[in-house]
């Protein structure tokens, strides 16, 4: 048996695959005799040391998790400051680990999560406590630096690709006497990789998404509309994927210059009924526009199998580099051949991952702006492959699973997390 | 060789399944010697004389149908209005049928379609002309009458209760510090059967979705805020399913009520973000949005195989049907047991079918007007059971097939829909 525990901890927007990540965290954590902690809602848990003890789940539950969307533990949108800033806050964290024998901390998020983590394995050094921390590579929004790819990334991307593919089929359907505009506005406030994603389901000239909105170009009104009415003209119909980060000439977000200036209201969002309502009043065309939201990020009934394959892989290899004592680093993914894909697991420092951000390269967007090249889906295309079905009952719905998510003693005094 | 073509079209808004029904129309016809043919874009391309010969798709295109989204010969928004008022056009279907020598008449759609096929055979009688009609069931709204169910319906209630039970978990991951009101707008502008089928994905007190906003319930937005509100405290968020067809006390759509008055525009669209905006407003809760839109009814490749299996049941009935000269009818889906489930089809006269609505029940609306009933669960569940996945490409995407739609010769002069 080794010495002291694992604590895990979910961080940011969830994905379809990250629970997968976690049972294979789990998993490789019991074969290892390393019992399991999970901080409760992400770093928030820690903290308050409210601490959910994995041992009480079965492995059934836990292996169920490997097909169940969200984040099983409770994920958080909370951002410790610099060490000089939050100081107590990284103490209070060393405390809470020390108190429960914690020894190593895996923290399974972003850009931020990565930055956090390597923040705690500083503190821990200072503090002079034993710690091995592993950042754990998660975002659908696919930003994260040094690794080929995000686990959650792949599985938003299929979702995207083949929902404009079946809506284009149902457009083309009825353009003759009704819809010939049909938006879909996808997530990725500020690089386009998910709009980027849509792209793959266009194999020929014109069939969609006909369209794509980059974050990455400014948005050009009079062009867009001669687009789309030339698109209109040619095809029959048209269809766009606009990506949610689309920004006009001046850098603000469209959608919220569009809802203010239109209405008078700058929370309601939505950039697809912006873009909708200015086809209308220029063109006259009739339209439908799809916000899928958070359905696109957790449509865990069509993962990718490679994006579920790299879930499971940097969530087994977490742990193998935390049981090595490979401190401050990250497992990535390390793609080696694109035509047949291969790719492999590697680590890397914290300090390179974070605080960089993976911008959509340029040579991903067709010239027009409008598409995506072939490297782009050279890039892309593996990243959807397969489909990681989950088991469905009889009922017709998925099996998906809720853990007991039962608490361990608190050890400490209460703890008041002072800028939530 | 039987005597004459069989005429087959495609109306109104489309399905995951209303290709499935074309595929099991053009085999059975097949089988039995009889060439069809298929009006281009529904109605209007029979009025226009374009008729696809589908003679020019081979075996595998056509049984590539059963599995792709959309209408894979067009549809369309055209409602042939009374015999006394169009009856040029009707006059025009039947010069059109006669030249192509089509003696049965299938017309794939709803009520205006169970309409259109009711008043051509009249027509045709009136005319002296041989012809058999049939209506054949497709419609996500689940309206039709007689029908048990409506071939369409099924695969939109799976999808409507799988998205809302998978974002149920994102927003249960996120609710701690992020989001803690989710809302999702469904289709159903008159009755409430998807917003009800999302019911489906709770199965126990407590989970999403919390609430139902049915067309059938009149919108009370203090009650509507005060459940909201109690299930944040008590679940710690809460998730919401509405009808797009919501309305207020006075009977307006809530959707342009509510754009009306606050943006200045009614063709925004969109009861989500009203409600969402609402919330924010007088609850001060951070929300999420979706409006799958045309994503939930071309949401093929998770088609529920009940649902599938009607579709394909209809289509080989209504042939069999117009081969064995049941004028003026339409195959409907009779239920013969709950559990087990157990269906049959019979053939239902087109006069009782016309014109009809069928409502949602009262008895499948709980007593306080924001969940479903068990008679409600009973009635739905076998309507979603099991997944009809399409064959996938090895690049991550479904099979989907486009036809080659080659039109038959022309035999009559031009023809201008008067009041297209």
């Amino acid at each position: 048996m080794r010495q002291g525990k694992l604590l895990y901890a979910q961080s940011g927007g969830v994905t379809a695959v990250i629970n997968a990540t976690a049972a294979a965290v789990i998993e490789t954590a019991r074969a290892n005799g390393v019992p399991v902690l999970a901080g409760r809602n992400g770093i928030i848990g820690v903290l308050r040391e409210e601490l959910i003890d994995t041992r009480k789940e079965s492995a059934a539950a836990i292996a169920a998790l490997r097909h169940t969307p969200g984040g099983a533990f409770g994920s958080c949108r909370f951002k410790l400051k610099s060490l000089e800033q939050s100081r107590a806050q990284y103490e209070r964290l060393i405390d809470v680990l020390r108190a429960h024998d914690i020894r190593y901390f895996l923290y399974n998020g972003g850009n931020d999560s990565a930055d956090t983590s390597h923040k705690i394995s500083q503190i821990a050094q200072a503090l002079d406590y034993p710690l091995t921390c592993i950042g754990v590579p998660k975002t659908v929004d696919n930003d994260l630096a040094v690794t080929d790819c995000c686990p959650g990334f792949g599985s938003v991307a299929k979702y995207t690709a083949l929902s404009i593919l079946e809506a284009g089929y149902d457009v083309e359907s009825m353009a003759e006497s009704s819809t010939k505009v049909f938006i879909m506005e996808v997530m990725g406030r500020h690089a386009g990789w998910i709009a980027a994603a849509a792209g793959l389901a266009a194999k020929n000239a014109d069939e969609p998404p006909h369209l794509i909105l980059f974050p990455e170009i400014a948005f050009d009104e009079d062009a867009f509309l001669a687009k789309v009415k030339a698109t209109v003209e040619r095809v029959g119909y048209c269809t766009v994927v606009a990506s949610e980060g689309l920004k006009n000439a001046a850098g603000e977000f469209l959608a919220e210059a569009g809802t203010r200036d239109a209405f008078g209201h700058s929370q309601l969002g939505g950039l697809a009924p912006v873009l909708a309502q200015l086809v209308k009043s220029k063109l006259g065309y009739k339209y439908h526009w799809a916000l899928p939201d958070y359905l696109q990020r957790s449509a865990r009934h069509i993962a990718s199998q490679t994006d579920f394959d790299h879930a499971t892989a940097v969530g087994k290899a977490a742990v193998e580099m935390a049981l090595a004592g490979k401190n401050a680093s990250m497992p990535v993914i390390k793609r080696t051949s694109d035509a047949p894909y291969r790719w492999k697991i590697e680590a890397a420092p914290l300090s390179k991952v974070a605080n960089h951000e993976k911008k959509l390269p340029k040579s991903y967007i067709r010239k027009d702006g409008y598409g995506i090249t072939e490297a782009a889906r050279s890039y892309l295309e593996p990243l959807i492959r397969g489909e990681a079905y989950p088991p469905y009952a009889k009922d017709g719905l998925p099996k998906y699973v809720r853990l007991k998510k039962m608490l361990v003693a608190k050890k400490l005094p209460e703890y008041v997390i002072a800028d939530k």
